[in-house]
């Protein structure tokens, strides 16, 4: 007899994305910054490297909360780092999702909502989204007001595009807390700057963020959340007590005062964006207007898992996304290709790929 | 209205243990290794540093999992690595814990598993150890049988003391899984080498180890599970995908490689422990055997408190405990000094310091 819960036997079992260790590829599969890191972390690394790796870190991450603040104009007791934005995440669930609790979530969008649900036994819903991903509320409505909690990645994956203060405030579920994950928040034409802790409703949300992407950081795992102090403390009692590393921690704050590096490199992803973005649609294909580092694109032809494996044979990656249960999709099934914004040598590789 | 599960509103907030950030101190209070990490691990770091740091890290951390195994003489996929082995001790409970599931534990002991179980929302129950640090397997039988999940640290904080075999295998629950955390396993005369993955009981048992304390590695957060395949392959269902980065990869596979470097810090620190026992012990203090980098001691007095402020006030730190509800103890409050075992001068500055 398995030892595992049930609800943990019944899922299946991670399948890593494509990552291959080997040079050569042109990977557009993982929404990875393409820019490096800025100089800045490497110095902070290095020098840390030096330091005394013996003893435990920071356990509140204190200079990292006081840089993070200064950016956004808080003060430092309206942030959690984390060990990248997923563990901020399962703190999240572990802190709102009681056993007899509900999660919500949009659909089609990012599927570790489920993941995390599913790991804490709990209920959860989907929030069907409009063919032009946008909010039918009519529709969504009765899900949202029985929900303790419910993620929004805002800017939106797979499709890329983002929505209103608005819609967001009418997502907020009236007996529990909305996450807004803005993992790509920094590529949209004019970031969100948290306004929506200072709305009325500002206690039942919380903002999470990344530097996996903006900061080109997605190898040292860090992530935080921004949301009132006495939610901050709440959540300081379910993470592990040293959750971020010394190292992680040191990068983090190099990363994050060095704010012309992340603006010059999203400035670049935005123009190869759009570059992008007018050339497949002069290829045929369809394209949602994105505020990401991604684009989702789907073909008339259908063809996507053709186009994909095609690429991949020219060792190029990208992904190839298949949502089930789709009501308003051909045979009620989704599929599309999310290509991330890479350099502009690597999109034109891609676009020379593209035999379409 | 909080909007927290009941669980969490009821505990109380976490209170980092004494890390003063100024110079000055002599740190005896949190079982860091006094010595410094080997230089491979400087040299790994500052090469990863210089590394893609912005590409996610291996997801399952295979380089770790290859030299981990090849130096305990087993198979790569017996491993786990995780951010600490206070995440990998989330991940276990996550794992087998489930809502009518009771998880229990030895009694003084690591307070941790108390907080995972309230955390996780299930019954919990303690498992009494006896004056001197054995166990009466009559008083604790039931509870064994009725728990799904046991959690056993081998060596025992704070006591110091190690159980034999035997005792460990009268652990096992007969429907569950027992934990044994060999945090401080390599200070052991003679450590453990997960004997007991290969007896019957083999599949029932996960065996978890850090880096922090016989690495020198607290700074950089890495422990791992080591447990039959198959219960790998679960817990990798629950961990956080991309849960080590890139630097704490590089970090603990340079450290892991060289065995030299722990075996020579283990060894000297042994020593120390022998003689700081042998000066405590004529200064009149009872002091438990120890196998691991610090030592429990009382003193006939009770005047546990005054000594620690006393040695406070001379810039050194010791961890102060105490442990209600214990029957055999004076007014059922068990409390005493855990003493981490520094470097010689540390330690000579301690026994200097203590005026009893």
């Amino acid at each position: 007899m398995s030892p595992f819960r049930p609800e943990i036997d019944h899922m299946s079992g991670y399948r890593p994305g494509e990552q291959p260790q080997e040079g050569g590829w042109i990977k557009l599969n993982t929404n990875e910054n393409p820019y490096p890191a800025s100089p800045r972390v490497v110095e902070a690394l290095t020098a840390a490297a030096q330091g005394k790796l013996n003893l435990y870190p920071d356990p509140l991450g204190t200079e990292f909360c006081l840089a993070a603040a200064a950016t956004l104009g808080l003060d430092p007791d309206w942030i959690l780092p984390g060990n990248g934005s997923d563990e901020v995440l399962t703190v999240l669930t572990r802190s709102f999702a009681g056993a007899t609790d509900q999660i919500a979530y949009p659909y089609p969008s990012y599927i570790l909502y489920e993941t995390l649900a599913n790991l804490q036994g709990v209920r959860h819903a989907r929030l069907p989204l409009e063919p032009d991903w946008s909010w039918n509320f009519d529709t969504v409505g009765k899900t949202i007001e029985q929900s303790k909690l419910i993620f929004v990645p805002n800017p939106n994956s797979p499709s890329g595009n983002r929505w209103a203060f608005d819609d967001l405030l009418a997502l907020v579920p009236p007996h529990g807390m909305l996450v807004l994950d803005e993992a790509y928040g920094d590529f949209a034409d004019h970031p969100h700057r948290c306004e929506l802790l200072n709305s009325t409703a500002g206690k039942q949300i919380v903002v999470t963020r990344t530097l996996s992407k903006s900061y080109s950081l997605a190898g040292i795992r860090f992530g935080f959340a921004i949301a009132h102090p006495d939610t901050i403390v709440g959540l300081r009692k379910v993470k592990d007590s040293y959750n971020c590393d010394v190292l992680a921690l040191a990068a983090a704050t190099a990363a994050i005062v060095d704010q012309d590096w992340m603006h010059q490199n999203t400035a670049r992803i935005r123009q190869t964006r759009h570059r992008l973005a007018v050339q497949l649609k002069q290829r045929g294909f369809t394209v949602v207007d994105s505020q990401t580092n991604f684009v989702w694109v789907t073909h008339p032809s259908g063809q996507h898992r053709t186009i994909y494996e095609d690429l991949k044979a020219k060792k190029i990656l990208v992904r190839h996304m298949v949502f089930e249960e789709v009501s308003w999709a051909k045979d009620h099934c989704l599929d599309g290709l999310r290509i991330t914004v890479g350099t502009d040598a690597e999109i034109d590789c891609l676009l020379d790929a593209l035999n379409w």
